[in-house]
């Protein structure tokens, strides 16, 4: 991947777009690395299904009239005014275009008279996985969504609608929204699993000693972790705001259906916890590993060593160059009959004697 | 264990089984991996009891008709039909019957008008432990209850029944949940003793010097601590809602039972707590006993060859070939008549000196 | 200690003695090793007392009727049947008898309509300190207490009993069960006043550095810091329900009295948590000062065998056994006039070099 | 920078500017550092826009009468006279103003029944990064701030007064103060993205080996982090009182922005968490790489030593000068044909078999 | 200072002095260590000021008639008696007696009919810092404060109370109690501004790497951090109840005086937390800089041996002693023309040849 794109998802997944300081606010900053926009209307209702790729935002009044949901999906944010003219059709607030544009939102739910706002992260598995900013309007009769880049991510929801199948085409807004959630939802259930076969791998590797660069590996992982919480967790919180506030645009039905929703996401909540912990554990296991088999080695060899410097050194004193012609004090050994096997004796019965003290203080 | 079967194993506790992102709600993915469906009925009041394994689930009307109290207990989910034919029995939400079988549900508690869930999770001892999904649904007359895996973790429940002993043949639904639930609360107590007696050899181990791989040990028992810990907590939560939520479904005289319940559930997580910090403090200390042992190792062997290294320079030196006979400055000890005692009492010196200094130093 | 008597200790104070899964509730496993019961029975008023060591519980109902209260004090849950029948006597419920020979126990208070039951733990100094349950009901006119074993641990509140000094004898029996209470938590204040002492001259060890076995005797003292926190922190949730609930059974005089009680026990716990923090910075010192003075040893040593290497490579060089008669390329140093002479200047002065080298950088 | 420099501006961002113990409340102590005051009044309305530097307070009173809302700036909190003289003209409490020259306040949000009083800390970028006390006063018809030293900060508010751009000539005096406080918390973004766009840099240094002094930037950054911190979160809770009290002051208009405004902050939070915990992994990502680099060092060198002592040994031994004219025993070698040869292949199988050995051991 | 006094300044720090297990309540048992008691009382109107060093509490009577605030301060809690004697005086409870003597209490805020009783810790400047306990009650008329130590730390406040600068004679008792408070809360200020001054100092030293002995200082910091969190927070969580509930003793205009005062405390609160942070963080600065010069250090000394190993070795083998005459494989370099120039070119080129390989692993 290129240092640019790396660099745009990561500015997509940490702080984002943001507005300049005491810029007014509602008036957005254009980010020149948004991709253009493309706007695709579907209306449905129990008898039918439309779908439309649009250039010009008016084309929507003739959905809103025909079908009982009309929903306007936008993917890429690059085209502002198109972005603006929709919130104008649909009365959204200036702040609540600003936030659609100014990317790295915090996940959040906005309840506005006469529509709600959802902003949520949808994340895209890959290594390293990243996330993008999806915001969901929903009103009476509409379901608007802006997403920060295309993706064919709710392809099954658009399937059923299509398809009639399930409850869809019999409810409201409110039943696409929750099914958006849905998706957005079950998509980190196979980024979690696969986070978690990673870990799993690694322990494996680790508890047999060829994990050299773990603690790589697991920095990575809790990298991912972190961006997976900070997206989580609010969501968490919205679905927790929006299931407690009492809300005319949801009907009492989609309410278990909610309520199932954030019962998946609690889960992926918890299951996060519980990798971090995970990672953290395998990150200690590693470098107690790594610390033992290192001392291992180190005392072995130093052990080896200190047996055979002072044997080197008996060497040495034997390799001294006193004449032993000028007193019977001056290295007498060297002429004597059994000096040379009287040498190695010393030698060996030394180093028997260090390898038997070590041996006795555990030190290999 | 086979790889497989572990893998199972990891995938029943960790994130278990679940759906693909964007499907329809209430229509579960089949998991092919799942047990084949047994389904047992029991049925009892005060004047009897009956039991038998069914095939069809159309059998159980006949029981709920004739039997204040009707058990259904199917162990092994692989059989989808049976599961949605006997949630339509008992008029069971879509959504409901869906967590029963994407297993690695949080535990929870849902309440329904005509009959509240339950989703707990079930320990079960072995190495490493790991945890199933329960789910328990109960109406008025019946109780429903869906395992992962087929076992004979409710015996002692079914025998109370048979046998009539204590109050469970009087008592409603409501009450064999209970001791559903106190049954699989109660299986934690073992486990959670299993790991502190581990945990408290380990510390003896360690204090003896010889836990080499204490560490890998620790690490285990804190993952099988991590399992625990994410099956517990939400299960507290779960109680206390149902205790704190005033449900026609529960009768007075039940209340005190399922708060005793909780009770145990608040002690196991206590415990899992004080032995998720035992572990942390046991790998402290044995990752400093170890460095102290290797240290002690390394300074006393560094001091030794430190007291080697100046003498077999001495050595070295009266091993150096220089003629003493071109002049008097060549080596004249070589020649001298306490030559080689003088060198010796170097050398004897020059280690005795360093043997005082470092002793001073506190080096070893 | 016996090894049997540390183990039965450790269940005491950690998870204690649990019920079979499955067993029907309030029918309690028996514990062989339990204390053989013994029962005393204090009766008093404000004019007078009295006190009896019972065998059979039948005696009680006399004092009952005699005395404005009557404590009946049970030590040793050994005789299950005894327990049973107090228990018959003074209308408890079955669950509550449970708790009291399952112990191990979640200190906590219960509140029965016609009785308060509180469980908390009692602290016994010793090494290492270790924790038993004390299991307190009182009603209209009585109290009654089970601890697990034998001791004298309310000696002063029987002599206030006796000799009517201060409120006691003119009060009821919720300012007993206060008294008790109290007596409690004071025994807690010399046990963390013994730890505090303890982790004080461990720091003067450890700044002395005389402190080799530290670690170890952190470790314990944070071993009996979380036995500590297991026990007070439970009390004080169990406290304040106790103040925050309006209970008919304690009078409005009780009340400060018990708010004090609350402080204590808030005091501990402010306490306990400041130790575990003593605790874990005197571990990092100690790490820090040990591995600061591994380090000092090992660079000293380092570089003192550094200065040597290269020198003996000189006297090496000089041993060489070269035949400087071939040619005049062959070691002529052998034969020079002071060849002798500058072999040992080069070794001294590359031994300077290195040394003002390694001081200049510092390392040592 | 200069040291004093350094001095006041750690001042300013840590404790601040305080009372002397036991002074009367309301008399401040005066701040030799403090920067001398300069004021700035601007009155704008639908319909026009004034601004003048005055250096009498009393200047103002024109200007409360012609405008809808009159904004008094101060820059620099050196004349304590001007300050209170300040006070006075708008019914400032006397607290409220020591809290504006005793700087190192915690942001807060005081109500009085006049004005809303707001302390938020402007955070300014720079190596390092400071924060200064900026004092936010608004009523009915004025905005009154007090910043710590001068600064063009909320230079683009000024703008959008000045060209009517936006709500701002509309709307009362909120809208200023919330325009100010979303200036405040805007300038927050580009510093934490620097920040995070420093860790990645230093993540890829770590990577590339690079980073020897990467603890000391982490260190740095952490440093900072925690000073935003302490700026933040506080600034979070001011504005949720805010929005959760219901103030007269407050249209119902501005309220949208506030919680957008909070939405930023609460943003700004999280960030600053996020960063932390990459703070912490980057920090053990370096050490256990540094650690691993160096033990890959060491064991290599380590295993390099431990060849060359055994054959240096060897080397030793047939340098000793051991006569073999006395006895067929002393070192024949020495005479052998093959003697010099026999040696070194001695050595060389001594050095290839320990080659081996500690290659299985995997040591290198 | 002497071990004595050390002692007692923990123990008035730490656990302070506790009452004996089982005793009765409200009856202190004795300090031996305790200051002996002096008695000043203060009376002061609008219309004036009177002081009197009282031996016997019964002279307090003059003033409570003649003066609207009677202050009566105790120095010192020695004298049992006199503290009895004028709880009585002012109708005090027992318990809160025994608080004051039994020092070490919590700080907290207990609300009687009759009076408000508070207590606060003192800290005391100088190295270590200690904390002493400060017994504050206020009723209707009087202000009766128990201090543990002599000491000058009212000065300020009774000098304004003398001079009758600012409100503090128009006010109540209440405004006194806040006018000690505030002095209680205003002494920590230049205390954490000390300790963060040499946290600063010590992070220079550890920059320059010059700090051998941080890590003792940053535990000498952070243990006094501990004393402060200990002491603060339970001041603020009081200053919050009495803040929090409506009591007819404190007059609505003291109220903002003591928001103020509790701003004072959050603020010294935040510090603390922000503090005990650098001190983690210096901790692990210091360690993480003084192993990478170790880790420096060995390397490059290790490398250094490394080179001279092997090079020392060749000089060992042409050491050796094999006799060249015996045949042309022994030893024949010994003969060479040029055979001590090619050994010190072997030697000088596997010197290189290692210098670059290590180089080029970046071993140094």
């Amino acid at each position: 991947m290129s240092r640019k794109s790396r660099r745009l998802r990561r500015r997509r997944t940490m702080v984002g777009h943001y507005t300049k300081p005491g810029a007014a606010p509602g008036v957005p900053t254009i980010d020149p690395d948004a991709h253009p926009s493309a706007l695709t209307v579907y209306g449905y209702g129990l008898d039918g299904f439309e779908e439309h790729e649009l250039e010009d935002p008016a084309g929507i009044g003739d959905f809103l009239g025909k079908w009982p949901v009309t929903w306007v999906h936008v993917e890429g944010l690059g085209d502002t005014r198109m972005i603006y003219a929709l919130g104008e059709r649909f009365g959204l607030h200036q702040l609540s275009l600003e936030d659609v544009i100014h990317t790295g939102q915090r996940p959040k739910l906005e309840v506005h008279s006469e529509y709600l706002s959802l902003t949520v992260r949808l994340v895209k598995a890959g290594h390293p996985i990243f996330t993008e900013q999806l915001s969901i309007f929903f009103g009476k009769n509409f379901v608007l969504t802006f997403q920060e880049t295309p993706g064919s991510d709710f392809e099954p929801v658009i399937r059923r609608i299509k398809e009639g199948a399930g409850r869809i085409r019999d409810a409201g807004p409110d039943y696409l929204a929750y099914s958006l959630l849905d998706a957005v939802a079950d998509h980190y259930f196979p980024v979690v699993d696969t986070l978690e076969a990673r870990l799993e791998a690694l322990e494996d590797k680790i508890f047999n000693g060829s994990g050299h660069d773990s603690s790589v590996a697991i920095h990575d992982v809790k990298s991912q972790l972190r961006i997976l919480r900070r997206s989580v967790f609010p969501m968490r919180e919205s679905l927790e705001t929006l299931l407690s506030t009492d809300l005319s645009m949801i009907e009492e039905a989609s309410r278990v259906y909610l309520r199932d929703c954030h019962d998946h996401v609690m889960r992926i909540g918890d299951i996060v916890f519980s990798l971090e912990d995970y990672c953290s554990d395998l990150m200690n296991l590693h470098l107690s590993m790594m610390s033992h088999r290192m001392n291992e080695a180190m005392r072995v060899l130093t052990v080896f060593a200190s047996i055979f410097i002072p044997i080197t050194f008996i060497a040495g004193v034997y390799g001294m160059n006193f004449n032993p012609g000028i007193s019977i004090w001056n290295m007498p050994e060297l002429n004597w009959r059994w000096g040379y096997p009287f040498a190695l004796a010393l030698m060996a019965s030394t180093a028997l004697g260090l390898l038997v003290y070590f041996r006795r203080k555990r030190w290999f």
